[in-house]
């Protein structure tokens, strides 16, 4: 099976046209998790099944994407699933406890303990993200693209360790250091199968492909460069060529270099970085996707159109620039704020 | 009053040189939260007191404080404190919740909140700092440099409307957007408060004052710029000239021009930051402290020597350089990994 052919639509939409840096009259712009808690429609759904329920429902999934998308009206549509999803057919017990989110049963916390990660060679398994992704497609409107994500091995790596959240990444990076052997090897598996996992999904329908690399801003430029950067190199070669790539993380700021060199058509920006500043960095190679604080959205209506006119300005000029935020929109975020930032992008030109 | 003259053997000590940019021997290092809770000794006398009143009690303060710098052998010693205390005069209600960190019952939520903060008017309300601050000096080798300290403006600032520790300082950073009139009052109380608490520290017998603006990296450069960086800015400019400054904080690789500009004669630099690189961003008119990763001290001693080395390697032949880790010590760290890597900063003699 290959990805289906980019119908004309699509190829000429202001978000695949930046994804390829391409000039568009108007910024494209979709926010992380902008089918979320803070949106009613999702916790009237919420208020009937479980989360996890609703990953695992093509249909529901669905119906939040869609509604989502065209509620806002934004430039592109994600799936909705959740990055920890491939870890159950590699072996992962995994749940997601009501108020404390995800808990993974049966971390790995020795070195023998990597032997027990599976390969994924039943994708079937994860059968209903793929069927999503397909029902999601046919929904959407023709020119509406829609983005397929994972989440980064590091990332993952970081959960199966830690066995859920955490602040200081402890239990995973003390395993790095004092295991890298061990480390490298869980590492590789998690690549093997987000690269089957991602490929999957642009072949069920998905035109673009987001890695989700949350918590690797916790390591130093040294620790990325021997650790993860050599990963992530293998995953972004081995992803279809045929769907742009985006290349997220957040506190990336030391990386941003690592990051692009590793691959990926567009980089992630967090707010912790000068928009302007960090795509000089990058090169006018990448397209960039960003950078709004997610906390400006509980500001006034009108600090809020004033500071994604700051963004705008910083990339106005260079082709290439997804706006969003720097993380996902926040649980409490008022609706109007996020309506009005997209007005704000849409009606933006540059002075 | 004012602060003691400096001994010519504190004057003289490998700390004290640093902070003045003058060349050393051999590199000074100290360990935030070098007296905490991975020490055997400070567990056991924990047993029978709480956190707070350890504070409160001088004369327990001293015994933490000098059991930590004799144990380790370190080259400066830390005021055993909470960056929270000075809360509790300027009229909030403080708790250490056990096992829930400190808790702030009546947290600032509305503008008009900030007018129940008082002036730092009545010192003698943390006469147990003080008086901590003249033991610890006199129980010291008189050749060790003690380090006094308060929390910076911004992250006592994220407490007192937190009302507590925090993920993403949601309630801080809106009220700092929605009101930022009364976020700069606030900031200009407790920026007040600072500087008094402060420069009675240096009063009673501390040689050296750091800021921990712990929280402050959760800012993009634009934002420190607007609402943090007047009151840095004021802060140090109203601290006692005798005393070094050392300007820490986390996560600040996209302030740190901002954070030297707003003043300190040492900038603390965490572990995300390459040394070398930041250093050379700096500029040479600066000491630098810093940047182990804490976690590193769960690895195996053989790599807490090699990393340990690799710092010092990056601030080879620039004088002014303090080791330290890049945040404070974890509960579990090893105590003999905090030994090795002690020992590996007192045996380093640049290649």
């Amino acid at each position: 099976m290959s990805q289906p052919a980019l119908s004309p639509a699509l190829a000429n939409s202001p978000f695949m046209r930046a994804c390829r840096r391409e000039p568009n009259d108007v910024t494209p712009v979709w926010l992380m998790r902008q089918a979320g808690r803070y949106m009613p429609e999702y916790r009237e759904l919420r208020a009937k099944v479980s989360f996890l329920e609703l990953c695992k429902s093509p249909d529901l999934a669905t119906e939040v994407t869609v509604t989502a998308a065209e509620r806002l009206g934004v430039d592109a549509a994600i799936l909705f699933a959740d990055i920890l999803l491939i870890l159950e057919p590699i072996g992962f017990d995994l749940e997601f406890a009501k108020g404390e989110g995800p808990v993974i049963h049966n971390p790995i916390r020795e070195a023998k303990d990597v032997d027990r990660v599976l390969p994924f060679d039943d994708p079937d398994s994860l059968d209903y993200v793929f069927k999503a992704v397909t029902s999601i497609r046919s929904a959407l409107k023709p020119n509406l693209p829609l983005i397929g994500f994972a989440g980064a091995p590091f990332t993952l790596a970081c959960y199966a360790i830690e066995g859920g959240g955490s602040r200081h990444y402890e239990k995973a990076k003390a395993f790095m250091y004092r295991d890298p052997g061990a480390f490298n090897v869980l590492m590789s598996r998690l690549v093997d199968a987000t690269v089957i996992y991602l490929n999957m999904q642009a072949e069920a329908g998905a035109q673009v492909l987001q890695l989700f690399d949350s918590w690797v801003g916790t390591l130093g430029p040294d620790d990325y460069a021997q650790f993860v950067q050599p990963h992530m190199t293998r995953l972004f070669a081995e992803l279809t060529p045929t769907a742009p790539a985006i290349h997220f993380g957040t506190d990336t700021n030391s990386l941003l270099e690592l990051q692009r060199d590793a691959g990926g058509d567009v980089i992630g920006l967090d707010w912790r970085v000068d928009l302007a500043e960090a795509w000089d960095r990058l090169g006018p190679g990448v397209a960039v996707q960003g950078n709004l604080d997610p906390i400006i959205l509980f500001g006034p209506e009108s600090e809020v159109r004033a500071r994604t006119r700051r963004v705008l300005d910083k990339a106005a000029g260079r082709p290439g620039h997804i706006f969003n935020l720097g993380h996902g929109i926040l649980p409490h975020t008022p609706v109007d704020n996020v309506l009005a930032l997209i007005d704000e992008v849409h009606s933006y030109r540059p002075r």
